[in-house]
């Protein structure tokens, strides 16, 4: 594992800020520390329904995105992360007001394990209003570099 | 709800094809019968991971549109869907070959009320092994068309 | 709805009390305040695995019935509660100290609505270590006293 | 790991005769095969609720052991068995009739390797009416038997 909290956060910025997949959703990463992440979606036309509100396959993508990313702050580059199992309750659909809609995604590290990890998350809108809570399990698979 | 089997999987087609996010995310509806959707997925570089696996957040995203599909096919377009709540559990890591993935996701209504759906879904990878496998709970809300 | 919040508090105490599940299981109300309960068990060996561990059954059993006392105080006796679905993550097993253990189950309701809720749920051994943590989506359906 | 398929199922079906949990519960092993359990309840007024219906808390319960007694079919006595996760969601309140209710489970594993395990379930009652389905992630820590 990554030595020191400087080397593990800059590796998780890295590796968020090298996301293709982020990219694509446009999820920035907004504050990262110890255990914790907090990600960021301006989402566009691109990501909302037929009926304007956003789609509800946005908020998992986002939370797993948060979730692994708070991990990362703990893992460094030591390990791969895979998503074994997540989940997500929807208390309140995410209206897209003008053809967009803001999501803050905060995850945190409720575990960490040496091969298991629990990792929850909260996703707000733009007025800060709770709009999903869920969590995952995530395994830590040491990478070889030799 | 619309009266028949006809009128609501072609709804049901058509609420696919005008989703901006299943334009996105390169969603294509595959198949459609009486409670069940089949979605595919060719992911190319954008949707995958800095390592070059696919991004755990696809899959709950493509499960969701899958099991939503699966339920219009019911519905038509006599109700709003709200997702109430999903899971997933990943049992195979989805490797990007050669820059993309080809991801097939099967959704099928377990059991449609009233008020309230239960919907699973399995998600397949392009040589037809299991990758994830889930279910989600759903709202139907009426629409008001007065 | 019950109109204050007292006659609520007192029927979810009764309601528990008079459970013949809680009996069987051991579960004994701790605490109760609008939208949490907290509940505690006595587990002997009845609970318990063969491997002196208690079994993986007794947690999510403990946890519905917390979640369910937590949305009682806020619901009375103007509904009965269905639970729609729940899941529970395990972040260390509960070991049996001389053929026994103490588990404490804290719900919280996150959202209340009209005819469905999202509770969750910590569960903490008897040192106070978080051995747990869940949630449920319940139904409220009315009841008819006509 | 124990070498035959009929030593691992018979100590599958000794671990779960001599479970005190299995006895509290009053579930019984109706049948067991290669990553395969199915589970009995005759629920009597101990596991009812106030109200008469079985109390939501016994159905992950079953749950979590016929997906605990599937696994064990294939494991053996080559490792101790831990939930590391599981959900369930609620098709139909089970109906206590006349003081009682019947509910069979059904395990069944859907993915097993060296360390976790995807397990699934489902529960249905006396009239063979799907009233639950779920599942749960399973960790396989190896028993020291120096």
């Amino acid at each position: 594992m990554t030595s020191d909290r400087e080397s593990r956060l800059s590796y998780a910025r890295h590796w968020a800020g090298n996301s293709p997949y982020y990219r694509h959703m446009g999820f920035a990463v907004d504050s990262l520390d110890e255990g914790r992440a907090r990600l960021k979606l301006f989402a566009g036309m691109d990501l909302l329904n037929a009926d304007g509100i956003l789609h509800g396959g946005v908020l998992p993508s986002l939370a797993d995105a948060a979730m692994g990313s708070a991990l990362r702050t703990l893992v460094g580059d030591a390990a791969q992360l895979l998503t074994v199992e997540s989940n997500l309750r929807y208390l309140r659909p995410v209206a897209g007001e003008g053809g967009s809609a803001t999501v803050v995604a905060d995850g945190r590290v409720v575990r960490a394990g040496g091969h298991v990890a629990v990792v929850e998350v909260d996703l707000t809108d733009g007025e800060g209003q709770l709009v999903a809570r869920g969590g995952g399990t995530f395994m830590l698979r040491a990478e070889d570099r030799s």
